[in-house]
């Protein structure tokens, strides 16, 4: 292990928190809340500790997957840690569970919140408290890009586009190159959402606050009846259509701002991405008509937005669909595990992963009734090597039964089954609110100390796609 | 296709099934409580159309998979299919959904009941109801030693043992001379139970039904609060003992009876089967002093009965452990899933195939850490395929794909989403009751007859472990 390397990188992650802080100084000033002090002081400690971990010594500059794991694990730890402070120092959160679970699910892009009353805080505290999630957003795509690959899946449609060369010594300039035009196509997203919201009507603030949610399909709002505090067609318009685009593989946009739209049809897992929405809304608008008297047109205003909302993981909300009936609730329950695409800010499983294990099925059938026949798993017209359908299969496995753990400690906290399997399922999704104790118009206060800490060691681990996380943590990696 | 062997075995499997109605026509004569004729009829309609199928001629005796996979599907559906008459006939059950779904609950072992009077049917009709258990564990070893080995891993460790040879020729005789020595082990350890039950005062009729629920895992009982209706420690230990043993490799059994006592313990299954019997039950006991102010005695001897019967997949119970505490009916929901042994009459996901998921995933963590090593799976000292790998991670991941169809189907008709979905937990992993609504003192009556067909379609696919419908469901299969 390359230890200086890792420090100094450490190092690197939280002078940018650091700097991101001074932004959020800047909104406080402005607004002059009191909490001005809080980020000073934030930003003090967060860059001395980042300033003095990037100056140590590093030899070799040779980066291995070994240290790509470890700082993996070890940035979101400390941006979170770090991040923590603003709320602790400006009283904004008392408890250190509380605050490093809001920070935790900011990072993560996860959304799950701990604030009984939002509109109750500092513009400085919901500044920092939604450019976490945008930085998270900014930081998942690092991680798409240099560790990802490694656990064969997520990234790796992007990947092979972008990274053709056949040696080594190629890929690291090359990631760097890709990963200034993801942040570029991120940058102009976020641009060009602000100014939508804006010209919809909504305050300046507020826009900023609800695009860098959107963006990076986090769910933070500065309301506490999220985007339902608007009432607005168009505004849930705007920011259901930013959803579904940050839901999908960053390479497909990129393709397209070089001209290549057709590339969005020709993903097979934008198909089922777009296809499970279409089916889903359907579904819902039918039963929300059907079982709570609905109009046909608010049943679908409802659906359009929750759907894309909780497949791509973000979790905003313009009504309570805790209240929906229970056929509903299910398919929102089982959105949450589809998540977006691979390459995008989302979370949860993926759709990729979900196409790999239903043709895995077919492939076992068409096995079993020709047992000689060799029947690979196929992407479109790629192969997809056997080591990535095992990866993919034991990803599944394992992340039902880490959210069975969770669940059960949840549970044995006292919660009830759907909240507490809910919580686990959208902490561990990354996608913010569950039902019933914590569903939408609800909030994560109600539970102990010790279930926060749990939670948010989901939100780590759903967003480093959970082997990052077992691997640093196995004793074998450290020998 | 060998359509002829098809049906004739077909036939011959119907006239066993006439042959076995004949022992509750006795039944029902020795009791004569009026439902004599309507076994009489059963009899007559059932061994006609079998005797005519087992006349068709047939020409070749090879028996590929593909004749194997279609004969067993097709001999559940037609024996629960005639198995419905007597209820029909006495006018037990009305309604042909009722009558199928309480024959396939009884045949794949399931135990679900839609009869919410249990203890107002006639013997003759609780008799059958239990044989229906009986012959469905008996059919079950046949399936394990002829088909399941062709899905790689339920009867695998079964297979190697008794198939040592190399040739496809020797294996046929091998299996009738196999499933000769698992029946005699079969009905040795039902006339101990029996024998058992009689000395702890079990009245006769009792304890053949509750020993034909206990060998085949299956759960039917003649009181309406199952094993409760006694209120014997004596009973419910010997209950407990039978289905514990049942839920283990049957193969362990038989080296066992060769005086191989220490197989048991070198079976890296049965000590992972053991390790969660006795984990779950500490936990409960626990969870149920603390919760329930249960005393330990009281709280060890519910949680010592429940969790075998729910992990083998049984479903008899002593207590309503629907009124537990959450954390309680959690562990319970999960043990839904693991099983008992492959190789046992139990149902659901079992204890190998968890064993290879786990170890999958510490596996892939190796691989993750050392991207070079070849790392392959073992159990005990013996490799384990790549080839069972995928097939078990894809039974995986289909087991919870079915599951949540089904749980979406059932509370798309109005039903809660715990009953609903352990409803489909529990009929797809051939365990019984559920919770909620269908918890263990409830029944299925409640729900609408599509839902009860679509149930016992998911006990067809949980006894025939899946891919065996699904197989003969392809359109490929046919051509």
């Amino acid at each position: 292990m390359n230890r200086n390397l890792v420090l100094r990188s450490l190092g690197l992650v939280l002078s940018c928190e650091a700097a991101a802080m001074v932004l959020s100084l800047l909104v406080s000033f402005y607004y002059n809340e009191g909490d001005t002090r809080a980020f000073a002081h934030s930003i003090i400690i967060t860059g001395l500790v980042g300033l003095a971990l990037s100056l140590v010594p590093v030899r070799s500059k040779t980066v291995g997957h070994r240290e790509g794991f470890t700082i993996a694990t070890l940035s979101w730890l400390l941006t979170a840690g770090f991040g923590c402070l603003p709320y602790m120092f400006s009283g904004a959160l008392c408890s250190f569970a509380d605050a490093f679970f809001e920070t935790m699910s900011g990072f993560t892009t996860t959304g799950a919140t701990v604030f009984a009353n939002i509109e109750a805080q500092t513009h400085g505290i919901l500044f920092w408290r939604s450019l976490t999630h945008w930085l998270g957003g900014m930081g998942t795509i690092v991680l798409i890009l240099a560790l990802i690959p490694s656990l064969k899946i997520a990234g790796m449609q992007l990947y092979k586009a972008e990274v053709p060369g056949p040696t080594k010594s190629r890929v690291l300039p090359r990631i760097a190159q890709t990963a200034r035009e993801l942040y570029k196509i991120y940058l102009i997203i976020t641009g060009v959402e602000v100014s939508l919201l804006l010209l919809a009507g909504m305050p300046l603030f507020d826009s900023f606050i609800h695009s860098f949610g959107s963006v990076a399909t986090a769910g933070f709002s500065s309301k506490n009846i999220s985007i339902g505090a608007y009432d607005s067609l168009v505004i849930e318009l705007i920011i259901v259509f930013f959803i579904i685009i940050c839901g999908m593989n960053f390479a497909l946009h990129y393709r397209a701002l070089r001209g290549d739209l057709k590339s969005y049809l020709r993903d097979p897992e934008a198909r089922l991405y777009l296809g499970v929405i279409t089916v889903s809304v359907l579904l819902i608008t039918i039963n929300l008509v059907q079982s709570m008297g609905y109009s046909p047109g608010e049943a679908l205003r409802a659906s359009l937005f929750t759907v894309p909302s909780v497949i791509t993981t973000t979790g905003f909300a313009i009504v309570d669909y805790d209240r929906w009936p229970d056929f509903s609730r299910l398919i929102i329950v089982i959105l949450m595990f589809f998540g977006g695409c691979a390459g995008s800010t989302s979370g949860a499983i993926k759709n990729v992963r979900m196409l790999i294990l239903f043709k895995s099925v077919f492939r076992q059938i068409v096995r079993l009734i020709h047992p000689q026949a060799v029947v690979p798993v196929r992407l479109g017209r790629e192969v997809v090597s056997e080591e990535v359908v095992t990866s993919v299969q034991t990803f599944f496995f394992i992340y039902m039964f880490i959210l069975m753990v969770a669940t059960a400690y949840i549970s044995f906290l006292g919660i009830d089954l759907i909240s507490a399997f809910t919580a686990a399922a959208a902490t561990l999704g990354n996608i913010g609110p569950g039902l019933g104790l914590v569903g939408p118009m609800s909030n994560y206060a109600v539970l102990p100390g010790s279930g926060k800490v749990v939670l948010s060691f989901c939100m780590l681990l759903g967003r480093l796609e959970i082997y990052t996380v077992l691997v640093v943590l196995s004793a074998r990696f450290w020998r």
